[in-house]
């Protein structure tokens, strides 16, 4: 039995499922001769957390408590947001250290200083989580794709705005009533603009991109059209014509040129596109050998993102 | 730079399809360290492949030529049907080497002794393409899904059924007709009983059931049920409903029960399922933490399914 010790950083909806399946499944991975331990976990405040939780971790508000702890294996970044993230990612790897993280926006503002410093450190920088929630999206990329050449990739990546296009596009409410109702929900944030304005969604489309592509785009430049001006009499039209909205995604390459963009598009419901609503996330990926092959599941949620983080774990695991 | 050398048996669809993105892909594969190189090809008739590939692979008759080549890194069995593949298997990892098959039918035949023979001599065991062609559900049951509890699996997983039922839902044509013209396309065998009895569909439902719950169905006792008795009366009915016919095979665990069937079932148009035609394939999973996931992709077809066996080559490379 090989013991894997985990300093997790975050302890809310993602870094909370991590913990919870973890504890759930010790026996499951101890069949496949993993004992996965959680030594400390990083978090602002701790008294919010510890009842929540199983009383042998050890909960640290001081990111060196992990980074510098040499008792652990892998580091998992779950708190979110580009600057503390930063310092525990690239702190991590640069003692050689595997990270795991979901954080989109990082990777996507900083994806060739990640790059680089997980190949100079040999130390594995896993994201499975960072892109399509629950869908094993990053590696059927780096595994079944890798022996192909990818020709275009498009998907619905974000379910704060498929929630709302969603409920415009069936319950005939406008977009500034459904985004309250989203908001009170849960599903959108108190500022809506990098859901709404296609901010998040842009940064998933990169990371696709640079890995289908080995290349490092920048995000900044990408055609970027949110949902925000959508209007109820735009969904009439589309469906005159047996038609939906959707907030599309796309990366192409033609040539030595990769083109990504953002951008609301009518999708006739007879098309999978057409059917995929809420939280649930879809990418398809266009290659030479294998035609076309799509990926449907829960972008969203915790248990669904907090099982790719927990699948990037065993990953390395293995590797150790 | 990593040289990995090749034994493959079997130049015909899948196999000629290997050596073909071997080959075209070389600089590809040296790129992320792996210089994969096809030693020799066991067929039946050299004859009729020489002039069809690279003259440096040399062809051999006899199994044992690449059975007991100590030069030989991995072994991939392309031939299908089970006696002589069986001695090809079976003889690769009683000598520790490492195995690549799409062989779905010795798979579910001999799930045990497969698996026992691969952990005995510490031998993988890869098999992407033998169920789903081009589709990676084998890899994503054994990464994606290892961490979750996997609750049900169904799927479209025959294209001969699925197009022949495609073409009698869409163009009004009885049973016998479209059997014969699937016949004429080469998507149907001159014996077709394998595909339209389900038995082959049978076998891939069995190698995930036994993936899922780590078991061993016997795939003879699944209540199978093929599409030979469908009329196009039985559309009609379908049609009134807004619904089509599919070859849907399901298992299933509730406690410690587990449930394989496979069934012609209506579906509805409007359902994913509904839309899946020709030699597409779907695959839809539900578990515990990751709620339903699904892929679809072309599930036959000489450049899907190799490439599926490819990237069992490469995922083998990279540990050896």
């Amino acid at each position: 039995m090989k013991k894997i010790t985990i300093g997790i950083f975050g302890a809310g909806t993602v870094g909370g499922g991590v913990i919870e399946i973890i504890e759930k499944q010790k026996s499951k991975f101890q069949k496949l001769g993993l004992d996965i331990y959680i030594k400390k976990c990083g978090v602002r405040n701790p008294e919010k957390y510890r009842d929540q939780f199983s009383s042998s971790i050890e909960w640290v508000t001081n990111i060196n408590d992990i980074l510098n702890d040499p008792e652990i294996d892998i580091v998992v970044e779950c708190i979110g947001g580009i600057d503390i993230a930063k310092d525990i990612v690239f702190g991590a790897l640069n003692q050689g250290k595997p990270v795991v993280t979901a954080n989109k926006a990082l990777l996507a503002a900083h994806w060739d200083e990640c790059q680089s410093l997980s190949t100079k450190n040999e130390a594995t920088l896993a994201f499975e989580a960072a892109v399509g929630g629950g869908l094993p999206i990053i590696r059927t990329m780096n595994t079944h794709l890798k022996s192909d050449n990818i020709q275009k990739i498009s998907g619905i990546l974000n379910g704060t705005t498929n929630f709302i296009l969603s409920k415009m596009d069936t319950e005939n409410v406008d977009y500034d009533e459904v985004l309250k109702e989203a908001q009170a929900l849960g599903f959108a944030e108190a500022d809506p603009t990098a859901d709404v304005e296609g901010y998040d969604i842009r940064a998933k489309i990169a990371i696709l991109a640079n890995l289908a592509w080995d290349t490092s785009v920048d995000e900044t430049t990408i055609s970027t059209k949110g949902i925000s001006k959508i209007t109820l009499a735009d969904f009439e039209k589309a469906h005159k014509n047996k038609a939906t909205i959707k907030l599309l995604a796309t990366a192409e390459k033609k040539g030595e040129n990769i083109k990504c963009s953002v951008s609301p598009v009518i999708v006739p419901y007879s098309e999978i596109l057409g059917q995929i609503n809420g939280a649930t996330n879809i990418v398809s990926i266009q290659s030479e050998f294998l035609g076309e092959t799509t990926i449907v599941g829960q972008g969203a949620g915790r248990f669904p993102t907090a099982n790719s983080v927990v699948t990037d774990i065993i990953q390395i695991s293995n590797k150790i």
